[in-house]
């Protein structure tokens, strides 16, 4: 069985994360990006996306990744990147440009529906915290088919499009429950606050059939990858053919979901988590080729947080092994994320390229993998 | 005899130049930075300045830099960097991170004065093209003075600071008119343009004795670096005790002075001129001890641009391969530049990063450096 292809995401790039850059979001309230562009006045808004998104990711970027062992990236893009929904600013030159990095240095790229009208997840990135109502208006679902639709007319025929993603994350009843999702992230919008609710799969599958066909129309052959919606086992039997072909299942792997229901444990404890974690992937795998779109070496733990040095590295590089081991049976994985731009240095073990150079994920794990 | 500390020079980062960056000029006809900033509005100018600044270089960059033998990097600084100057933004606080970054990943620091009010040689990168009246007006010189201090002051117990640098690259005579300054850089202020010359070494001798003294008397241990002003030998016998103590002359050594002199040449002529170059560098280290501040693999040559492939990192690795041989007897040398936002692959050798990952320039020369 040939190994996992070896990817990471390129998060805060054209869908920001307040915690990953702070200092995009200097000068407001803002939490999220829905609320951090209308809060800025026209100037402002242009020349802050437009530093960050010239500045934040270039061919350099690609160069180190190429070099680096890197095969796939995993590119969140939102719903305003075709423009069209002002004050947000549109982003599809930006997408362009990757296309040519990546080209260049030999990297396929997965495009990921990062974000919807109404938040299909009311996370942080998914654009409006506390509010998941994306599902409840037929217009939202619109915009979604739409710009799934451009991202396949405009990508579908580039040699090293990988894959298109029809949208990430939405949001379980499980998931919603175990994070207490809003006392988390808190509604500023307090009505929309009230009807939000988790993404029900009746609705996701119906989503699901309409994407997939208004893909595949315009793109016969590309992968079109869904993420599990954090319900993985209800998708074992759904994606068969004649009505799905060439479909990959995206699931996402962090500790923190062990940690939410079991609280700090100690290593060992971790990794027998992250055995457990491997035996989903390669239980799923079995139905349905799985991508882990996303995974950290964050182990959420508090007791990791107090290590320093020597200690936590050879900590971190245990995390990781076992995660890389558990996550085999995958035909790939994304790491979340390439880059951040935060003064923490707790926060390394997000910073991808931060990880190997410092070699909390050792760069022999990457060339172990080649094996 | 210890081999050269190997540093990278972090331009364009708080000293901007077009070329290395052309997005930041956007809406502008300014061709370099004295006129970049006024001609923006108040908050575009906030903007782009802080969105620029706060992305370019972070700690991730130091930690790459660390992680590949890098040593010192040279930090090209305003004469604006302390404020004062509207609308020019001062930069004070990125230096500071710089220095708490380098800390951090055990990178000593060289802060380079860069520009100074009247400009010191007419380049792009001196902030003014086409101008050099810095040395004409002596409110210009307190001006550099007091930065000198500033820098001192604030810098001058970091315990990796590695050096402060009084001036960079005040132009002579004779290069003056190798490149044809006036007509290669055009003065857009005509009367400016038509008072400019190069600067004598009679002002130069006189105000590199007024800065060591400044610097010195707040910062009695540091290393204090002159540049060359392109007549090495006029330095020999200059900086000796007792007026002067631990001070390093800096010699920037592009490829383009050959080029400019002689035209294009084949590879073995080029390796000739390094070789030549080198001993340049060995007998000027046998007066004072010598900092290769600037060089870079570009060999100036229309053949060699013509070049793809095999072949041309072929003959790159054999250019930066003669040319670290050649500073060899320097106590340090530091690449022009770690980090370009330009789009074009023939740019690609002036990235230190990208020459690195991708193998123009190959991590066992800095590898093999260390024995």
């Amino acid at each position: 069985m040939d190994r996992p292809m070896r990817g990471v995401n390129l998060g805060n790039w054209l869908v920001l994360e307040k915690w990953m850059a702070p200092g995009i979001f200097v000068g407001t309230d803002a939490e999220d990006e829905s609320h951090l562009w209308p809060a800025l006045d026209q100037i402002t808004r242009r020349e802050r996306a437009m530093v960050h998104r010239d500045t934040y990711i270039t061919d350099r970027d690609f160069a180190w990744m190429s070099a680096n062992g890197v095969e796939i990236v995993r590119l969140p893009v939102p719903y305003f990147t075709f423009g069209g929904f002002d004050p947000y600013p549109g982003c599809v030159d930006h997408i362009d440009r990757a296309f040519d990095w990546a080209e260049r240095r030999g990297i396929r790229i997965l495009v990921d529906l990062h974000t919807v009208p109404g938040s299909q997840n009311g996370f942080d990135n998914g654009g409006i915290c506390g509010v998941c109502t994306f599902h409840l208006d037929r217009a939202n679902v619109e915009v979604a088919l739409d710009v799934l639709s451009g991202l396949a007319e405009r990508y579908g025929r580039r040699p090293n499009l990988w894959g298109i993603e029809v949208l990430n994350e939405p949001v379980s009843r499980e998931m919603w429950d175990l994070i207490d999702l809003p006392n988390r992230f808190r509604a500023l919008d307090v009505d929309a606050g009230a009807r939000s609710e988790p993404v029900p799969s009746t609705f996701l599958r119906t989503f699901y059939g309409e994407a997939y066909e208004r893909i595949r129309r315009i793109a016969p052959d590309v992968p079109i990858v869904f993420h599990d919606g954090f319900r993985l086992p209800e998708w074992y039997g759904f994606f068969g053919a004649p009505d799905f072909r060439n479909v990959v299942v995206d699931t996402h792997q962090y500790l923190a979901q062990r940690a939410f229901a079991h609280g700090d444990t100690d290593l060992a404890g971790i990794l027998a988590e992250i055995d457990h974690l491997g035996d989903l992937v390669r239980e799923a795998s079995s139905h349905v080729p799985i991508l882990v779109g996303e995974w950290s070496l964050d182990p959420y733990s508090p007791a990791a947080a107090t290590l320093t040095g020597t200690e936590r590295r050879s900590y971190l590089q245990a995390v990781g092994r076992a995660e890389l081991a558990a996550w085999e049976a995958a035909i790939g994985w994304c790491y979340w994320s390439y880059r951040l731009n935060v003064d923490s240095p707790e926060r390394d073990i997000w910073d991808f390229l931060k990880a190997i150079e410092t070699g909390l994920l050792p760069a022999d794990l990457m060339a172990d993998a080649e094996s």
